[in-house]
């Protein structure tokens, strides 16, 4: 039975993309060699790193003055990351804590400097994005988290301010068009929407930061990176080959554009039938709902009725939608790879349940 | 034509770890997903993580006394996260010196402690591995490279002393035996006798180190994953799937004793023709030469005939011999997975070359 992968990360792919990562672990391009055992010097593996990073800048439209580098460690080596290079002892930078990961982001930050932790949805279970807050016009930096993967929140609406943005883009990135002058750094795991687990694109603006001015081991230390493109140590090249295969996807598909429309149609799908379902009900704030990840509950006084539909859900096929325990319920992740017809089944069933048992 | 594949690393994987880990990446196991979408908390990728683990301490017979991660980062992030988590700036580390990596090891590991070199190689190009040098007593551990793959040279004598070993095995893990009671911790890098480029295995023993007393960023403290058994973030699913069927090859071939005659056969056959060859010369000190990297030039006066060589090399499916910069001539990589018909066919190809240009 064909499987539909709701998974919050490690995600769905799109089938293109696995049919032909699939083809070069076993051979790749001819070469008599599968993919795994290339040297990242050669000819062939080189060629993939400058691609993925060409497909980066290409389909984000940027500049000469930004470096895309692939990295190891995910978000979470990003958190003390950004800062450790970035942001001086005696500095500030503000931060919003809109759920799980901007907390950890916050807590590696403080480390490195005066982090000031300006907005928080904490008081409601993170169900929304804060705003309307002060930024210190002293901040270097403004740290947001552009999609909360576990609460199903996204930024709809970005702050007004001066202040540059270092975003950790993890579950949204490559899903909608950005303004991308406003962002010093953006940074994102690849495994939601952009490839496998084992690498992290960072994307710098080389005229935004200077480099903090303390010791930063080789490895952490950005400027090793840019200069070396990636490939200081031996980077992770199945995982960039696979993140070059879907940003070649995207592109195909129409790029930023073109992704949005197609994840506005199929968020509201499911956000539809949770609306008018009454068995159902959003957990986040209307205004605030993520089209990557769609948290619900049972509505009141049907929650004794969750193990029943999560054991109806898996029996046709819909993989991966229990939701986070952090807020209990569903979660149906819908990435970028993500088709309609994936969306209609879960609704579908959605419907019947409610026949059977509403 | 087959390729045989001598590169240094990423390098060979046996045939049918190459075949399954293509298998997985379409289907895995029956599931209807490829394993390149599935959840690190999943049953089925939590059984790999488990057996990944499992096979490690079997083969190396390791004790409940032994932690043992796949973290991200390569040997590189190992150099400084070693000295970060388990030397205090006060105390003292040796390091010997036996080539490009111990001496990379050595420059970020000086940020963390009073980092004593107490042997080199450099004045010869690091062609031998130093014996007899005197380690000082205070010292926390002793710092080695087991295998050096860029001059060739293994250890094969390891030095009498109480001071525990932290050892970088990154290219002859899993070929033979070792005394697993010496070693505080053992990392490295998959790419090379492992799985592919990706993940990194670090081997802890708990009872050797206490933690040094500095702030550590969350990702970079050991007993994070040690206490979240790899997985506090989304660890690298796939290349530690394919270090896992990696591992059960090297079970299924006899484990470690077996493995070591094996490569002791191999290399014996390549280096034989090396000595007896007029054209051809080895670039390390006899008694130190690796089993894992055999290197060699073209003997004095013939110099002239590397290209000529290394273009028959390669028409005859032979990939990956050309040797690194800083040595010249050739590389011949012979891990664990490089069977030994492929050896034959290089060694064939020298003594074609010889009758012809002899």
């Amino acid at each position: 039975m064909k499987k539909h992968n709701f998974s919050a990360g490690p995600a769905i792919l799109p089938e293109s993309v696995i049919t032909q990562a699939a083809e070069a672990a076993k051979e790749f391009n001819g070469t008599g060699l599968s993919i795994l055992e290339m040297s990242h010097r050669g000819k062939e593996v080189v060629a993939v790193m400058n691609e993925a990073v060409s497909l980066v800048k290409d389909i984000l439209g940027l500049g000469s003055n930004h470096e895309v580098l692939f990295l190891t460690g995910g978000a979470s080596t990003q958190f003390f990351m950004a800062p450790m290079n970035f942001l001086n002892q005696e500095e500030t930078a503000g931060y919003v804590d809109t759920g799980s990961w901007s907390t950890k982001a916050i807590k590696e930050a403080k480390h490195f400097g005066n982090i000031e932790e300006i907005a928080s949805s904490k008081d409601k279970n993170f169900s929304y994005i804060p705003k309307g807050y002060n930024i210190p016009s002293n901040a270097k930096y403004l740290h947001l988290t552009s999609n909360n993967t576990i609460f199903g929140t996204q930024q709809h609406i970005w702050p007004e301010t001066n202040v540059p943005f270092i975003c950790d883009m993890s579950s949204d990135i490559f899903s909608r068009p950005i303004d991308i002058d406003r962002y010093g750094m953006i940074y994102a795991g690849a495994q939601k929407n952009m490839g496998p687990a084992g690498t992290t694109l960072a994307i710098i603006n080389k005229d935004t930061f200077s480099k903090a001015d303390r010791v930063i081991p080789t490895m952490l230390d950005y400027s090793t990176h840019i200069s070396k493109q990636s490939s200081f140590n031996t980077p992770p090249v199945y995982a960039i080959y696979i993140c070059m295969l879907t940003l070649r996807w995207v592109k195909e598909m129409g790029g930023l554009s073109a992704m949005a429309n197609h994840n506005k149609v199929k968020a509201q799908l499911l956000y539809n039938e949770i609306d008018s379902n009454p068995l159902f009900s959003g957990a986040a704030a209307k205004e605030d709902r993520s089209l990557m990840n769609a948290t619900f509950v049972m509505s009141k006084g049907n929650e004794g009725l969750s193990d029943s539909f999560l054991e109806r859900a898996t029996s046709a096929g819909c993989v991966g939608i229990k939701g986070h325990r952090s807020v209990g319920g569903f979660r149906a992740s819908i990435y970028n790879a993500m088709p309609k017809e994936s969306i209609q089944v879960l609704v579908d069933v959605m419907k019947d349940f409610t026949q059977k048992h509403g």
